[in-house]
């Protein structure tokens, strides 16, 4: 393998022969090609893009490059749902448990935010004693035992992606949809599952700002899926304004506690019972979507999505009473008022300013290696759409340090555009890619 | 310096900001950006490319990476040619003591061929003793001497461009026309010139297959000069047959003796009197390019630029004598005639073609590192436009080992387009770009 002709062939637009990835991705992970090789290809790749059959060897050969959850011929169908990274998004939380209510197994691996997106194990790890460090085999026993695990990428999954993407990271090469497409999906194949719901976020608030992308992103990973006899459908949705109410990780366990009880947020829940009802009918749970969406409903009507999540908790070392009593999380010592400068509708809400805001504050990061303050974050009043007068609260701080809090107020006033005409209503979930 | 979000703004097809391409340059030659981080710039670049302010302090920077040949008070006009690359293009080495003998100062510092292209230095190191390895001062005080000097370029002059271009060699990135524009100049510049005549070749047997490239590349050079207040143009030459009839290390010095005695080929004198008046006229030697003409045809008339070269071989170490005994010279030791299938016209002679072959049987090298073999190569027997009969000789092949004398023969004769209509004159000097 010459590996400078075939950079070249890339850089001048021609797809790769059959074998080559799968060949490129052995010899990297063997330490025969360089990083400086490997970074100038993947620029290629930026710029050139990957042709299906590429990107579908690309991805195998990254997933083959480590383990993945083996359940033998355990046969209750796996599922699992991937969103590519929001803005107050912890459907997570409460899909793993709903799922596992309804008789599937949900084999969750998740990862934590960076920059202006949340994760889900960052918000786990909000739970005093939560572990997300589960061994494989842990999370394969507790998948069986419980229904559903959450857990972070573990260093025997897919280890040609980790190390692409810290090159990637380091290089200007992160955003190529198809390097995207590939590394999502070679650790979600990972987890052994029967069928994967996609959530593509886009809008201000999404790596995928126009839904042009935002499809083509959900193409790629759904034909990667189809590639490999996988039930895959994506669904597109809409990431300007920050889902539900909470941004900050202790604060999103407490509003996905009270979704779990059937009183959160209208659009969180509207998503939450989407997405899982698409995850039961592609797990073959039910025979047709409405029936899923049903079963759905019930399981979260019931509180049964609710003792899941406890006993979850309970099963990774967390005391499950948090979701009753929230004291007992991570709470801010502060909060800091933001009011709105005049009267009218709330027409945006900028979704990765709001991010943004959340993360100086810290609740995120802006590199790997730094810790998240789980108590703090953004608790939104209004919604788009809704009414505010000259003064009205747009939404609330908590911190637990005051440094830049008052920068991180006026980054929130900002992100609030508040119009004397009422906004058109926006569409939650804008299209179905399967 | 935050090397990602630099590589990302020139991936995104911005212009970096003044001033920092000199801190890259600066940065990578202290260590300081690793390579895979240049090298996804770099692939950037050969997508993007650069804007003619950072293409200058790309040039700029690298030449301020090392030293240049310094002349001092020294007031005699310092010219230099640079030909980007041909088939039997020997025209260095008729040009250096041309113009030496015209009053001018050349500190020639030449390359090595690789590919299907000939290196000047090659060639000079064919006759027996020659040395092409000065030292910065040696090759300044022969200047100051004799009035030129042909060296290879030595580990002082532009470092960094040896680093990029050792970089680029393996990661794809070489094709790009401002990279190779600055790679270029920033050699040249080194050479302390007070003017400087481009050759861009263009053609079958050029890297710029296509007369707009070829054209982008003399713009980009002849505008790096200009921004330095350097006298540069480009002239933008035929290669779609080899120049001469001469290929082939030792075989090229007996042409360039030839030529030298006015009894060499029509298409090399030409376009060598042509390139030395340009660099007389630039020289400021004489008032009117005019004059240049005159004075170029005189000092090959008269003979003195052949002494001056038999005085360039004696001060570098070889021996002069070889200019007129070939016997000297390194000689093959089988020939093999290449016939023509058929009778016609010559309508084309592929550039590339010939090369390739002259360097499969050892004229040439594939990599850096391999030796070539001084006696071989190609003599034409024919140009485009002369007339063949059915077993006319084309050309013949000159070798010292016979294992792939009949590859080469077969491609050779597979380069002779034979048709029964008599082509269009072709122009050997296209365009002027200054």
């Amino acid at each position: 393998m010459v590996i400078p002709s075939l950079i070249e062939r890339k850089r001048d637009g021609s797809a790769l022969a059959p074998g080559t990835w799968a060949a490129i991705v052995r010899a990297y992970d063997a330490g025969e090609i360089p990083d400086y090789q490997m970074s100038a290809l993947l620029m290629a790749v930026v710029w050139r893009g990957l042709a299906p059959a590429e990107l579908s060897e690309l991805t195998s050969a990254m997933l083959a490059s480590g383990d993945r959850l083996r359940f033998g011929d355990w046969n209750v169908p796996r599922v699992d749902k991937h969103s590519t990274g929001g803005v107050g998004d912890k459907t997570s939380l409460l899909l793993a448990p709903m799922l596992a209510c309804c008789g599937a197994a949900v084999p969750m691996m998740s990862g934590r935010g960076l920059g202006h997106t949340g994760g889900t194990l960052d918000k786990l790890e909000s739970i005093p004693g939560f572990s997300t460090r589960l061994a494989l085999r842990d999370a394969i026993a507790q998948v069986k035992q419980i229904g559903c695990a959450l857990f972070g990428q573990t260093p025997e999954i897919a280890p040609v992606d980790r190390r692409l993407y810290a090159l990637r990271d380091v290089t200007g090469t992160v955003p190529s949809v198809p390097l995207i497409a590939a590394s999502i999906m070679s650790k979600k194949l990972a987890e052994g599952l029967d069928a994967l719901v996609l959530d593509v976020k886009v809008g201000a608030g999404a790596f995928t700002k126009r839904q042009v992308d935002a499809r083509r992103l959900a193409q790629m990973m759904v034909g990667i899926g189809r590639r490999r006899n996988k039930r895959v459908v994506a669904l597109i949705t809409d990431m300007n304004q920050p889902l539900g109410y909470a941004i900050g990780n202790a604060l999103e366990v407490m509003e996905v506690s009270q979704t779990l009880q059937n009183v959160g947020p209208m659009d969180l829940t509207r998503l939450s019972l989407e997405l899982a009802a698409r995850m039961i009918y592609l797990g073959k749970i039910t025979k047709t979507q409405e029936e899923a969406r049903e079963l759905a409903q019930q399981k979260l009507l019931d509180g049964s999505g609710y003792k899941k999540l406890k006993e979850v908790i309970q099963s990774q070392g967390g005391n499950p009473q948090v979701l009753d009593k929230f004291e007992l999380l991570p709470n801010a010592t502060g909060a800091r008022e933001v009011a709105s400068p005049r009267a009218g509708f709330v027409t945006a809400i900028d979704a990765q300013v709001i991010g943004q805001a959340s993360a100086i504050i810290g609740a995120g990061r802006d590199r790997k290696e730094d810790a998240v303050d789980p108590a703090v974050g953004v608790i939104l009043e209004v919604k788009v759409g809704d009414k505010v007068d000259v003064g009205g609260i747009l939404c609330r701080l908590y911190y637990t340090k005051e440094d830049r809090v008052e920068e991180a107020a006026d980054m929130v006033e900002d992100a609030f555009r508040i119009s004397t005409t009422e906004p058109e209503k926006r569409e939650l979930i804008l299209e179905v890619v399967s």
